[in-house]
């Protein structure tokens, strides 16, 4: 509808002029407050998330069945069920919504997006609940993330998406001079966007929104139909998400088929299917690299954009404030128990010590320094459970337990209590000493609390080493620490070739797992981490095609 | 160097205009004209093209062996050997010369591209030799589509690949609001280009500079190195642009492995091999959908890009201009004997006839006034030559022969002497009556001068047909002749559903063949007849990733 195009412009605009500076904008505000989202907002979202526990989930939708596993990593069962249909019911129902939503004009299918985006925000706090008790982050986090941050992700491909859209101009008249008096050949042009298809977008269990929305709604404004397909665990976020998708579509008057979605459980998984479907024309995958190998290798006919995982690292050369940096990393370990794609794994640190303010520090010294300020940020029970949230997988608690035992610990992990939540799956972070030799361990992506201050001969040796995984093994952040310019051109210049983003420096309030939206290109796409960046031209150009008409103009 | 860049100021952005406008316009002028080119280049260029023959064609370039084997379509043998390289060699010559060409910044590499279109241009006559000695093309679209309408379309990749990089900002300050009294956020930002690595562009033997140019470009402006693979029968054409790329190269003070050329022979072919070593980022392809569909499932690690080939359709409705129509119809059936990708193959036409400006004409009227229309082209023998050309392959030849035995012929093929050219490989076209239930033989592409008028029910069946074809066999053009605006407009819309280009009632100066630099978006890539378009954003923006690096700024 051209109203809601009207009636959005001005977050178009704003995200528009950001993505194009990369400064500063946001239009969702992300602090989780009565005053902004309403003062009962949060109870009531609470109350509704209590009261949806072990009942039907109420979506009007395809699909005879209902299937639904979820459990809280906070302690218990969601019992939640979300009506299934097949796959073919499902490509049957996209496509024969696709007509009508690939003839919608650029203004209107952007409208209806910027209109989802907008409801998706009201309903941040509905969404924090779901996100908090599938990914078992902390309740703040799963606000901030998986609402405003999220919906920041999708207005940003949105506006990609409409940028790249109306650089076809709509017609031209294209006018050729002739020689020897002739007159000019003449002829009338006009184009059109022409979707790809069906496009699938497979969420993950640790970001379900942030990770998903992007593929989305960029499939979805360039006129494509989205199947969206979450993790098994961590289905409620989504299905919240495209219930407000098809309310969305069906006021703007379109078959609401236009966004499906496609339930599984852990122990019968549609996803090779899905993929591997001939009708599906492109894939947004968030998952494990095996998975995203697999996803690439098979699934030959679609267009695939993927955000794997990889080793990322911290590099320590030198400092001016010691105890900014070890608090940072601190709060970067600890920050969601390690579990984003952006938590750093490896610190590599000089065998023989580093400058700081504070003097010369040993290995032992900066290693210690850490690990205590990680000890410190996580010593109120109260506080920890704030900052690490829970264990969204057992796999996770499992490789923190093996992996821990292979190595020699600086810090050991543990589970503890959080109050009201009993059953919730913890664990403190673990940070093990390694040596750069012995990279059988820090040398693959350890997903987790799980982290490595590794001893190397010199800075240079940190760099190369950290730079290698990134270009072998994938990273989606590296972080560097010195006073020396040098260094960090050196820094600079080497991470770039592995296609990997720096950040230096760190000691303040930013940290290097997070990633602003309009700003922070997330994922280069140049490292095995991900085939594509969340998001830039590339990730929406080819979302659609241009067909073309021309005839002979009138004289 | 800057100086290049600030010397063809007004030519990229001529073509930064004209890509965004879609109108008319062309840096390089199309006339073989001794006034435009210099009054002896035309003769220069023919004395050198034969004193060329049957000697080493000298070229500066890695490899200690040297091969070639092309044979001109006009009769005789070109004799030419090339510097050959190993695949090893050429890898690890194009990879020195990426960390350099990589480094240079965005005007630095963008004007080296530009200077290199420029000396192309200068050369168009030596260009034109070469194309018409190893595709058979007459010497006049030789020039035009080998010379300046190649350069034109590099110069296209060029405009888009510099629009696409200089979208990303070199820096920002990130400014972050914080509540409560607190200073906000700071950081500074900055971002580099970081191309994918080494470009391998693959030629083919019919538009050797056409179809290879907006790969080579795209990707060398981008920072990527290129490796050219000509076909074995049309390396002369790439070896000299190889020549001036790498003169270009050296004079700005890079390493001329920046461009390197891949030579073999038809018996001991490199391709499949150079397409999946595993150095190779990106790969160009134009060649067969057999040898496409190959690369798109065996080059899993690299980009590809392909330009493969289709059934191109016309389906005749009703015409205002029956003369006009047949002329224009016929013309493009003539055309380098239909060994353009975008040559018509189908012809539908209502088996109860149609209406025209001269009264009702049945569909063997249409069918003998489009075969009258070719035969009255093509009476004159010197006509003939300058408008068919000769055959590239004698593959080409031979499905001429066996797909007229296999139909009812309207108009038979058969060879004709080319005055001068004795052994000339020549074929007239073979026009063949079909129906439209026997989609056996016209419902595949049959490469070469052959066509089939097909039989149908109604416009509507034939409208359905072509689309179909488009849809599930790729098509690169489609062209509909109607009095009737609903019957253009369902054309419009079922051949942009199949993506693929339509043209209208053309019975003038435009030929369904042509597609405009700057202006015809050529192949959609929405269909198998390729999956880019040459060129649009989606064909440059993956080409290069983003590097970021950030930093807390001074407050």
């Amino acid at each position: 509808m051209q109203r809601y195009f009207e009636a959005h412009g001005a977050m178009l605009e704003g995200a528009l002029n950001a993505a194009a500076q990369r400064t500063y904008w946001s239009a969702a505000p992300e602090t989780p407050s009565g005053k902004i989202y309403g003062e009962t907002a949060k109870a009531d979202a609470e109350a509704a998330f209590k009261a949806q526990l072990g009942k039907p989930f109420d979506l009007d939708h395809p699909g005879s069945r209902r299937l639904g596993r979820e459990e809280s990593p906070w302690g218990f069962p969601l019992g939640i069920t979300y009506p299934a249909a097949t796959l073919d019911e499902l490509v049957a129902a996209s496509r024969a919504a696709g007509r009508q939503w690939a003839a919608a004009g650029i203004e209107t299918r952007v409208g209806v997006c910027l209109e989802i985006i907008t409801r998706l925000n009201k309903q941040s706090f509905a969404i924090a609940n779901a996100v908090q008790h599938t990914s078992g982050q902390p309740f703040v986090m799963a606000f901030q993330a998986g609402g405003p941050h999220a919906q920041d992700r999708a207005l940003e491909a949105v506006a990609y998406a409409y940028a790249e859209m109306i650089k076809v101009p709509v017609s031209a008249r294209w006018e050729k001079p002739q020689g020897g008096g002739q007159a000019p050949l003449r002829m009338d042009k006009n184009w059109r966007i022409v979707p790809r298809g069906i496009a699938v977008a497979i969420g993950c269990s640790t970001f379900p929104t942030w990770n998903s929305y992007p593929g989305m709604f960029a499939s979805l404004a360039t006129g494509n139909t989205v199947i969206v397909k979450p993790h098994p665990a961590a289905i409620l976020p989504l299905a919240i998400t495209v219930r407000i998708c098809r309310d969305v579509l069906k006021d703007a008057g379109f078959d609401p088929n236009a966004v499906l979605l496609a339930v599984d459980e852990p122990q019968a998984p549609v996803t090779k299917e899905l993929a591997t479907h001939p009708a599906v024309a492109i894939i947004d995958f968030t998952g494990s690299p095996a998975f995203g190998r697999w996803v690439r290798a098979n699934a030959r006919g679609a267009q695939v954009y993927t955000e794997e995982a990889g080793v990322n690292s911290i590099v320590i050369d030198s400092t001016p404030s010691f105890k900014g940096m070890c608090g940072n990393i601190a709060f970067s370990l600890v920050l969601y128990s390690g579990q984003m794609c952006t938590a750093p794994q490896n610190i590599f640190v000089p065998r023989d010590g580093i400058d700081t303010d504070e003097g010369r520090k040993s290995f032992e010294e900066v290693a210690g320094s850490i690990a205590g300020a990680v000890e410190k940020l996580i010593g109120n029970p109260e506080r920890a459970a704030a900052l690490l949230g829970t264990i969204q997988s057992e796999v996770t608690l499992a490789r923190v337990k093996s992996v821990s035992a292979g190595a020699k610990p600086l810090l050991a992990s543990k589970s503890f209590e959080i109050p009201g939540s009993p059953g919730a799956r913890t664990a403190t972070p673990a940070i093990l000493i390694a040596d750069a030799a012995d990279a059988s361990l820090y040398g693959e992506e350890q997903f987790g609390p799980i982290s490595f201050v590794v001893a190397t001969d010199s800075t240079r040796e940190a760099i190369d080493r950290a730079a290698e995984l990134a270009r072998t093994k994938g990273a989606i952040t590296a972080s560097v620490y010195s006073t020396n310019d040098a260094v960090l051109d050196e820094a600079a210049d080497k991470f770039a070739a592995a296609g990997v983003n720096l950040s230096c420096n760190l000691t303040g309030g930013v940290f290097v797992n997070q990633s602003a939206a309009f700003s922070d290109y997330h994922v280069s796409g140049a490292n095995p981490a991900g085939n594509a960046c969340l998001t830039d031209a590339a990730f929406v150009a080819n979302r659609f095609r241009v067909a073309g008409v021309r005839r002979p103009a009138a004289a």
